[in-house]
C-alpha cells in the first residue's frame, strides 16, 4: 500500500494547481496593448471586434497572437457587467514576480517597498501601482488573500503599470517584512494614532545616512493588523491641518513614498 | 406695453432658477450623520429605516428634522442603482462657498488653493477634497460645467471632507485664475510635458520667502486646456523614476501640495 500523501502537502499541491489554473481577462484599448507589448505577459486567448483589432494591429502582430474576430454585438468575453472593453478583452495569466528578494536588493540604499495589509479596492491598488511606478517603489506587496486581485479592473485603473511594476503577492505579510527587515529595510508604519509624524520618523530613519525603506498601510477603516504593526520598526501618522479629516489609501501611499524620498540627501 | 428684458437677463435669470432647484441625495449612514451635524447644511428631506433612525439618533436630534421612517423594502430616495445607502437618504441643498476671495486671502502667505481642469470623476475629487483637507489647502475650485457634481457618490467619496473643505464652482476658470493672480497667488500648472520639475519650479518660486500657491490640474488624458495652461504662471512636471507611468490625478493633486507645503520655509 501506498504512503498517504501528508495533509499540509495535498493542501499545498491543491493550492499550487488552483494559482496554475487562474487566469485574468483584461480589457480596454490601452490594457490590453500594454498586455500584448509586455514579453513577460504569458498570453492565452484575444477577442476583439474588427475595429478594435484594427486599433491594435501593430500590438497584436509584435505579440504573435491569433485573434478571435467577434461581432460587436456578441462580445463574448467573460466580463464583468458595465466592464468597458472597447470591442477588446485578452486572456492571460497574472504576471509572475517571485523574486522578490532580488527585486529588494537590486533597488540598492535608496531603495523603496510599500506593503499593503488588507487593501482590498482595485481601483485604490491601482492607482497605488501608478505611484509606485513613478514615485520609484521597487515593489508593492500584498498577501495572496484579502488583497486587491490581478484583475481587469486593476488593470485598467494601472493605466499600463501593471505590466511594469512589480505587485507580488505572498502568503503571510509579517513572515515577508521580516524578511526585508532582514535585507536592511526599514519598516515604516502609516498609522493615524501614531505619536511621532512622518517627516519626524523619516528624518531620524534617514539621519546616518541613506536606508531602504518600506512603508506599510493598511485598508481604510481597520488599518494595520496588530501583528503588522508590532512588525514594523516604526509607527508615524500624516500630519493633519485640521482636526478632522484622513488621506485616502492610495493619496497615504504617494505622499508618503514621496515624503520618504525627498529627504533621502538629509 | 412693458420693455422686454435682454435675452442675457432672462437667460441668467434662467440659470439662477436652476440653480437654486438644484438639490443633491446624500447616502450611507457617515454621510448623512456628517451632513446633518454641519450646521451649514440646508436640509431638505431625510428618509431612513427604523435601523438606520437608531444609528442617526443623536444626528437627527441634533438637526432637528423630522425623518421619513421607511421600510428597507420600499426604501424610496430616488437613488442610483446601486448606491451602498445603507438605509439612509437625504435630500440637502449644495453647500455654498460664494466668498472665494476672503478664502484665499484668510490663508495668507502659505496659503494653498487647487484648480481643477474639467476633472469630472466623482472618486477623483471626492480623494482631492479630503487631501486638500488634511494637508492643508483653502479651496478646490472647479467650473460648474464639466467639473464632477456635488453628489452623493462624490460624498461618499470625501468620506466628509465634502462638509468642511470648500469646494468652490465657479463660472470661468481661467478668470478665476486672474482673480487669483490679482491677490497675489502664484499659479503652478502640473504637465507631463513640461520642461521643469515639480521641485525647481517651487523652490524657484519660493526663493524669497513664502507666496501662496494656486496648483492647476488636468483632467488624465486630456490635461490642461491651452487657455488654462496660458493662464499658469509656470508649468511643471512630476519627474518619473522610469521611462513610462503617471500619477492618477487625485495623487499628483496631493504630491505637488504636499511638496509646495514642505518647502515653504526654504
Amino acid at each position: 500500500m501506498a504512503t498517504k500523501k501528508p495533509t499540509w502537502i495535498v493542501e499545498k499541491e491543491r493550492q499550487k494547481r488552483a494559482e496554475d489554473a487562474l487566469t485574468v481577462w483584461l480589457f480596454g484599448i490601452h490594457a490590453v496593448r500594454d498586455a500584448l507589448l509586455n514579453p513577460k505577459r504569458e498570453l492565452l486567448k484575444l477577442v476583439v471586434t474588427k475595429n478594435a483589432a484594427d486599433r491594435l494591429a501593430d500590438a497584436i502582430e509584435q505579440s504573435g497572437i491569433t485573434p478571435e474576430i467577434c461581432e460587436p454585438r456578441k462580445f463574448s468575453a467573460p466580463l464583468d457587467a458595465g466592464s468597458v472593453h472597447q470591442g477588446a478583452a485578452l486572456e492571460v495569466k497574472p504576471l509572475k514576480w517571485t523574486d522578490l528578494q532580488s527585486i529588494a536588493i537590486d533597488a540598492g540604499p535608496h531603495g523603496r517597498l510599500l506593503f499593503l495589509d488588507r487593501v482590498t479596492d482595485p481601483h485604490n491598488v491601482g492607482a497605488i501601482l501608478r505611484s509606485a511606478e513613478v514615485l520609484g517603489a521597487a515593489a508593492v506587496i500584498a498577501t495572496k488573500r484579502n488583497a486587491a486581485p490581478e484583475t481587469g479592473a486593476l488593470a485598467k485603473t494601472a493605466s499600463g503599470a501593471l505590466e511594469r511594476q512589480p505587485y507580488v503577492r505572498i502568503r503571510n505579510l509579517a513572515d515577508t517584512m521580516e524578511e526585508m527587515k532582514a535585507l536592511g529595510y526599514i519598516l515604516l508604519g502609516l498609522d493615524g494614532e501614531a505619536e511621532e509624524t512622518m517627516e519626524t520618523v523619516i528624518a531620524s530613519t534617514l539621519a546616518n545616512g541613506p536606508r531602504p525603506i518600506a512603508l506599510v498601510l493598511g485598508a481604510e477603516g481597520p488599518g494595520l493588523r496588530d501583528k503588522t504593526k508590532a512588525t514594523c520598526d516604526a509607527l508615524m501618522r500624516i500630519d493633519s491641518a485640521g482636526a478632522f479629516g484622513s488621506l485616502n489609501v492610495s493619496n497615504a501611499a504617494a505622499v508618503s513614498l514621496y515624503a520618504s524620498l525627498q529627504n533621502k540627501s538629509v
